[in-house]
C-alpha cells in the first residue's frame, strides 16, 4: 500500500496538526491515501512523493476537522424562535408545546440536514447528537458524510418518537442493529439531565452502555438552580449522586458543568469524566460560567459544543471556541488562561477524546483518518499574520473556512458544499419556518 | 428640494430603523436624497416616489450604520503579534517597545487604512480612534468616506509623534483648524486613564475641550488593580475622583468601566457620563466584567467598542455586540437582561449618543445621514428567519454585511469596498508584518 501513489496531496502555507502540542509547520505537505493521513513532511519532499492530485492552497492553514461535542441538530429548526426569555419560559411555553405540535420523523430529517449542512459549512467534521428519532438524525449525517455520535435520548416523559423508555430503547437497539451500513456514526446514551431522569432509568442506561460498549453523554450542573434543587430534595449535588451510582468515568460525557466546588473537581478528575464546555448556551441561558481553566489544570479534558441553535443561535464551533478562550480567561482571571493552541486543542483533539474517536480524528498524524479543514487567511481582517493560531482562533470567522474532508473526501470544496444541494434545503427550510410562524400566530 | 427625484430607493425585505425602538419594517422602501434618508414608506407608496436609481434587496435587512465606540485604529499593525500574555507583560516586553521603534506617519497611515477598511467591511460607518498622530488618522479616515471621532492622545510621558503634553495639544489644534476640510471627523480629547494623566493634564485637557466645545474619552476603571492602586495612593476610587475634579457629565466617555460600585453607578447615572463597553477586550486581558444591564437600567447610556485589535483582535463590531448580548445575560443573571433589539441599539444609536453624533446618525429616521447597512439574511446559517433582529445579532457573521453606505455612498458595494484597492493595502500591510517580524527575531 505505502508504494500506492497519493490519492491527493495538499501543500498549504501553514499545518497545525495540534498533536505534537503547538507546533506550526510552515511549507509543509500532508499527503492523503485511502482516506487516511499518509504522509505530513517538509514540501520539496513531499513533492517527490507520487500523487494522483496536487492542491496549492496558499495563504491557508491547515487543520484537523472541528469536533462539536455537543448539539441538539434538528432544534435548529427552531432557531430564533423565541429569545432573550428565561429558561423556563422558554422551554415551557416556546419549546416543549412547539416540539409536541411539530417534531416527526420529516422534521428531525430536514433540521438535522440544516444542522449538518451549516456544521460542514464551518468546518465540523464531526459533531454530537441529542435529540428525537435518532435513527433518522443518524441517516442524514451519514448522507452528508460527515461523522457523528447520535445519542438515544433517554428521558422519564413521552417524548416525540418514544412514548416509554422502553420504546427509546427498542429504537437505539434497532440503530445499533443499522450501525454497519453507517461507518462514520457512533451510538451513545444521552439520558437527558439527574433532574429528568430517575434512579430506575440511570441504572438500565449504564447496564445498556456497559453492554454495548457505547459513551453517555448528559447536562449537568447546568445552572445553579438544578444543584440546590438536587440537594434540597435528595441531599447532594447531581455529581456526587451520579458518581455514587457509579456513572461517571472516561465513558461519561458531562455537558455545561458550571457549577463546580472542590469536590466536584477531584470527582470529575479522579473519575476520568469528560467536560463539553458549551460557553454560549451558558451565556445566552444566563446559566453561569464553566471553570474551563481550574477544570484542564486539574487534568480533565474539556471539549467544546454549540448546544442547540435554538438557545445559542448557532452552530458555529470556531466562533463557539473563540468565546470559550475569551471567556476562560476572564472566568479564571489570567490572560494567559486557555491561550489560542490550547483553544485549538479542546475544539479538536479533546473533542475526539470525549466523543472516544481520539485513535481516529482530532489532530495530523500518520494513519488518522483525513478529517481536515482549509482556512484561508488572506483576507484584510487576517492582516498580518504573525502566528497563524492567534489568528485563527482570535481574528478569523468561519466564513474563511474553504475546505472540509472527512475520510479523505471533500465535504466543502473551494466554499461549495459537494453532498447538498443548498438552494434546495433552505427552500425546505424556510418552508418549515413559514410554516411554524404561522401556526404560532394561530393561523 | 422634496420635489426633486430620490437619488436612489432601497427596496429590502426588512429595514430596521432601531428609534422608534423595537419595531421591524417589512416589505418597506427607503429614500435617500442630497446623502440624507429623505423617505421611509411601504413599498408600494415609495414605489410611486420618481428615483434616479432603484434597488431590490431581497433577503436583506437594512439598519443604521454601526458606531465602533473606542479602538486605536493603526493598532491593527500589531494584531496577533503578542497573545494570551499577562497585561503588563503585554504592554511593558511587546507593544510600548514595538511601537518606539515602529510608529510613524506612515505606520499610522497604513495601519488606519487597514482598520477603517476592515471597520467598513463590517458594518462600521462611525469609529473613534484613540492613538499617535492623530491627524493622519483623520485624514485616512476622510479618504476612506467613513465617519470618525479622532481623539488627541495626552498622557504624561513622550509618545510617537508628541514629546510633550504642549506638542500633542498643538497637532490637535492644528488638525481643529483643518477639520473643514474634513467634514465626517470629529474632534476629541483622549486622556488615556487617570493613572497615566496627572492633575494638571486633566486640568488643561478639560478646560480646552470646553473651550473647543469637543468631548473627552479616557480608560477608566479597566481593571481592579486601577481601581485599587489608585485608592492606595489617592484615597479614592478614580470615578470620584475624575468626579470630583468636574470631568465627568454628558461629554465624557467613559470606556471599560468593569468595576462599578453603588456609587461609581449612582455618579455615572447622575452626571450622564456614557460608558463604552468593550466586552472582548475585557475578556481576554482579563480585566473584568462590565454589568451592562444595570449600567442601562439605571439610565446610563453604554455603547460598544472593539477596542484595537492588538488586543481584540479584530474590529468586528457585529461580533462584538453579540458577545456583549450573551455576556451580559451572565454577568446579570438574566436571560431577558440586553435582548437582541436594545444589543442592536447599543451598537448603533447608543453609540451615535456616546459620540454626540445622535442627531445625525445611528437610526434610519428622515433627515438623518444615509449611514446605512444591508446584510443579507440568505445564507444556510440564518434558516428560518423568525426575527430579522434575533438572526442578525445571535446567528450572523460580519461576511453577511453585503452594503454600507455613509451619506448615501456606497462604501461597500455587493461586498467590495469602493474608495480601497484591497489587494495593494493587504500587499502594503503584509510588507510591515515582514518587516516587523524579522526586527523582533533580531534579523
Amino acid at each position: 500500500m505505502s508504494d500506492a501513489p497519493l490519492d491527493l496531496l495538499l501543500l498549504p502555507r501553514w499545518i497545525v496538526p495540534v498533536e505534537p502540542a503547538g507546533v506550526v509547520l510552515e511549507h509543509h505537505a500532508l499527503g492523503i491515501r485511502d482516506g487516511r493521513i499518509a504522509l505530513i513532511a517538509p514540501r520539496e519532499a513531499a513533492l517527490r512523493e507520487p500523487a494522483r492530485q496536487t492542491r496549492e492552497l496558499p495563504d491557508t492553514v491547515l487543520i484537523p476537522g472541528l469536533v462539536n461535542a455537543h448539539g441538539h441538530a434538528a432544534m435548529s429548526l427552531f432557531r430564533g424562535f423565541a429569545d432573550d426569555l428565561p429558561l423556563m419560559t422558554w422551554l415551557q411555553q416556546h419549546i416543549w408545546p412547539l416540539e409536541a405540535r411539530w417534531v416527526s420523523e420529516a422534521f428531525v430529517r430536514d433540521g438535522t440536514a440544516l444542522a449538518a449542512a451549516e456544521q460542514v459549512r464551518g468546518g465540523v467534521t464531526s459533531f454530537s447528537d441529542m435529540y428525537f428519532f435518532p435513527e433518522v438524525a443518524a441517516q442524514v449525517a451519514h448522507e452528508q458524510g460527515v461523522r457523528a455520535q447520535v445519542c438515544i435520548p433517554i428521558i422519564d416523559f413521552p417524548v416525540p418518537g418514544a412514548k416509554t423508555r422502553a420504546d427509546a430503547i427498542a429504537a437505539g437497539r434497532a440503530l445499533r442493529e443499522a450501525l454497519p451500513g453507517l461507518p462514520r456514526v457512533r451510538l451513545a446514551f444521552g439520558p437527558h439531565a439527574p433532574y429528568t431522569v430517575g434512579a430506575d432509568s440511570l441504572q438500565e442506561t449504564m447496564a445498556l452502555a456497559r453492554e454495548w460498549d457505547i459513551r453517555i453523554q448528559m447536562h449537568v450542573h447546568e445552572t445553579a438552580h438544578e444543584v440546590e434543587e438536587a440537594v434540597s430534595l435528595h441531599g447532594e449535588r447531581p455529581l456526587a449522586r451520579l458518581a455514587r451510582a457509579g456513572a461517571l468515568g472516561p465513558h461519561f460525557q458531562a455537558v455545561h458543568v458550571t457549577q463546580v466546588n472542590d469536590e466536584d473537581m477531584a470527582t470529575l478528575a479522579a473519575t476520568g469524566t469528560h467536560v463539553l464546555h458549551c460557553p454560549e448556551s451558558n451565556l445566552k441561558l444566563a446559566s453561569g460560567f464553566c471553570p474551563v481553566e481550574r477544570l484542564w489544570q486539574a487534568g480533565v479534558n474539556v471539549a467544546v459544543g454549540t448546544d442547540g441553535a435554538a438557545s445559542n443561535n448557532d452552530l458555529d464551533l470556531l466562533g463557539e471556541t473563540r468565546t470559550a478562550a475569551l471567556l476562560a480567561k476572564a472566568v479564571a482571571g489570567s490572560a494567559t488562561a486557555l491561550d489560542a493552541h490550547r483553544a485549538l486543542r479542546m475544539a479538536t483533539l479533546n473533542g475526539a477524546r470525549a466523543l472516544g474517536l481520539d485513535a481516529l480524528t482530532g489532530s495530523l498524524e500518520v494513519g488518522k483518518a483525513a478529517d481536515l479543514v482549509g482556512v484561508d487567511l488572506s483576507g484584510l481582517a487576517q492582516q498580518p499574520v504573525y502566528d497563524p493560531v492567534s489568528q485563527l482562533i482570535y481574528a478569523t470567522g468561519r466564513e474563511c473556512i474553504r475546505h472540509v474532508w472527512v475520510d479523505g473526501r471533500a465535504l466543502l470544496a473551494d466554499g461549495e458544499l459537494t453532498q447538498v444541494d443548498e438552494a434546495a434545503l433552505i427552500a425546505t427550510v424556510r418552508d418549515w419556518g413559514m410554516r411554524m410562524r404561522l401556526g404560532a400566530s394561530g393561523a
